[in-house]
């Protein structure tokens, strides 16, 4: 329990303490805070009035609370994160040992501690490279099936390998960003010979409901990290919707990927969720009966985070749908995989590289991690509160993605990654 | 002319002018430089030295050299990079108005003109996204007959847009710097059921002859850049090897393209070539007949930039063959319209953002640019000086990009981009 008032349904307990960036009306300059309860804690103006003086390893580095992003932070590694959330949680129990460093100093509490209603988030880490996995085994397989028919569904290297491919750093934005219907090219008449495409805006606008996660190390290029060792170069996780345009996307996928139908915009939550603030939430992913090449081995075979996650649409007159409920437990690979994978031909990570964990469904209909599987593909329409259909999204639809672990009173929670569509510009 | 002596074969004349990062055993910390003849010029030193006094404008900004990188530089625009080109050759030529800037000032020239074989070069750009298209119709041909067959060598959508894909920005390194044979996963037996990958070092490792762009102006997100607009984008142009490892490549690339295959690294050389050194060398691409979609139809149809090309293979006993000789004319779309189609979408560029143009082959067998071509997958070895084979690069090898346009006198070249495998190292 914290002496701060904290509702035992916050997804910011103090057995979270998240770490964001954030600016407020009166200083727009953005910089490092942990969100608590309602309130987020600069950590800039915290460090500045001696809050971190019951800890001389810490204060060593308070420079890193006044950088625009996470990254110097994140760069300092999992014991300075531990050490500094250790800190935090100490500072904010009710029990605290150092009351005078915050509860009982009301200058600095009065400087330091801003309803969060009040700040403005920022993109937590300047992002490197951002890397979108594909290790939803059920979406892989329900889209597998859309397209390749059942005995065809997944790829003859899925169940070997943790499947990826790059995507776009520079239009990762934060929760609560617009995302702009696209222009792009589509192939109205798949069947039609010769196939030409036409210039057109989106019809087939998705989201992709995935767990975000940070790279917080830096590996040699030439030099794989080993499987066992990978979970050090975890920083935290965030919620991630990767929105696609499916007719873009399946006009222009072969050979070499999906492109412009990812390139409009990745939104993630705020608040980077610490590697060790998830630690209980860990256990099995989906079995997986294939035997592993021994760089994907792992000693422990509970290695998945398990974050519950639920999918909001709300339609321009503000009529809400939860649309799916699942959970981040339905992967095929855990983060050291991939971390494994990733580096295993020599790849360099970097603190600030994204990875995204690839579209999560569950078993079931209800479970459904984007509108095309939920809609097989925009053939059996999603019925919302208020009367209204979607195959895909509409102009001002707004998608929430919601997640957290733990129970109440001790919640570990993202808070939400949300966006709104915004209908396509006259083009020139 | 230049009162500096310059070999008429040099590849960097008084017509070329292009920028790098350099840093010296004097002075290690890496910041801006030109190439000019054998020298570098420091521009920190220069600039530090006076020698903007000659341009008010310039001098404002003078702050951009010393940078670690020339990011700073590429984000002041085209117009800046003109102005600055043009008062460096105005110092540098014979009948300079202004002896007295360096020419005259030997204290100057001892402290900013550097022998090029004393400098050690650095990445020229902090490297935001990195994109590598597939604009090299005759090597996604030759590709496409490998692995389709004639009938189906081009995807549908080939003509109609540029095809790319994301690449990896973290493993982009400069001229110079070793490349490690990777490890993998590899399907040895294609024809086997089941489909069963071994864990091995690759045996495929292969070249990749690519122009590579930089990016200079930044366009917001949800904003597609006009295609007669997209030239104002281009900062300047690197010699680009994206290495591939073939074997790697063929099982993991379905569904979503290249990953680890391509991760191991890229190189490009180390001098930028500015956009406007390259005004002359523009001309028509491979003709297109499809009619294109309006947003990727240019005013000029002379817009594609062609520069004789050259590799040579360098065994580890020193024999050098030459295996190709080609033109970055032999690419379908324009920098433009790679620009144009990157963002249709909403895309944001950001200065330093890398652009691949993909690998570049002529029309006949000498002209291939990767050995993948050039053997047909392995079954034709190459036959080098000195009696050795290959069918795809071996341990100690090296290969050597050159490139450059204009006549002897007036060269505007590139220098070299050069890399050297190394071997495996042993996996944990």
């Amino acid at each position: 329990m914290s002496w701060l008032s904290v509702s035992p349904t916050s997804h910011f307990s103090l057995a979270n303490i998240p770490f964001g960036v954030v600016s407020t009306a009166a200083d727009t300059s953005p910089r490092p805070a942990i969100a608590i309860g309602d309130y987020a804690l600069d950590l800039r103006v915290f460090a500045a009035g001696g809050g971190f003086a019951g800890s001389a390893d810490i204060k060593k580095h308070v420079a890193v609370f006044s950088a625009p992003t996470l990254n110097e932070f994140a760069a300092l590694g999992r014991s300075f994160h531990r050490a500094v959330r250790g800190y935090l949680r100490a500072v904010l129990a009710a029990d605290t040992k150092h009351p005078e460093l915050l509860r009982d100093n009301e200058q600095l509490r009065k400087a330091a501690l801003v309803p969060r209603a009040e700040v403005q988030n920022h993109l937590p880490m300047a992002v490197g490279d951002y890397t979108d996995f594909y290790a939803g085994k059920n979406h892989a397989y329900n889209v597998g099936v859309l397209f390749r028919g059942r005995d065809n569904a997944l790829q003859p290297n899925y169940l070997h390998l943790p499947v990826a491919y790059h995507g776009r750093a520079s239009s990762v934005v934060v929760s609560g960003t617009p995302i702009r219907r696209p222009w792009g090219q589509i192939l109205k008449d798949a069947k039609a010979e010769p196939k030409v495409p036409v210039l057109a805006t989106a019809e087939k606008l998705d989201l992709e409901l995935e767990m975000g996660m940070f790279i917080c190390r830096e590996n040699k290029m030439g030099s794989p990290v080993p499987v066992d060792e990978a979970d050090d170069y975890v920083f935290g996780y965030v919620l991630l919707n990767d929105w696609s345009a499916r007719d873009l996307q399946l006009w222009e996928t072969v050979p070499l990927g999906p492109f412009t139908a990812k390139n409009l915009g990745t939104s993630i939550s705020a608040w980077v969720v610490l590697a060790d603030a998830l630690k209980d939430a860990k256990g099995p992913g989906i079995p997986n009966d294939t035997p592993l090449l021994p760089y994907l081995q792992e000693k422990s075979k509970d290695n998945v985070v398990g974050i519950e996650l639920e999918v909001d649409l709300i339609t321009a007159n503000g009529d809400k749908t939860t649309i799916s409920k699942t959970n981040s437990k339905h992967l095929l690979w855990s983060w050291p995989q991939m971390i494994a994978h990733h580096s295993i031909s020599g790849c360099n990570l970097r603190p600030g590289d994204l990875f995204g964990s690839g579209t999560i469904s569950g078993e079931d209909s209800t479970s459904r991690g984007c509108i095309l599987e939920q809609t097989q593909g925009g053939k059996i329409a999603l019925k919302l509160q208020g009367g209204e259909e979607r195959t895909f999204l509409q102009d001002g639809d707004t998608v929430v993605i919601r997640g957290w672990a733990g129970k109440e009173g001790a919640l570990v929670g993202f808070g939400e990654v949300e966006g709104t569509i915004q209908p396509a510009l006259p083009l020139f």
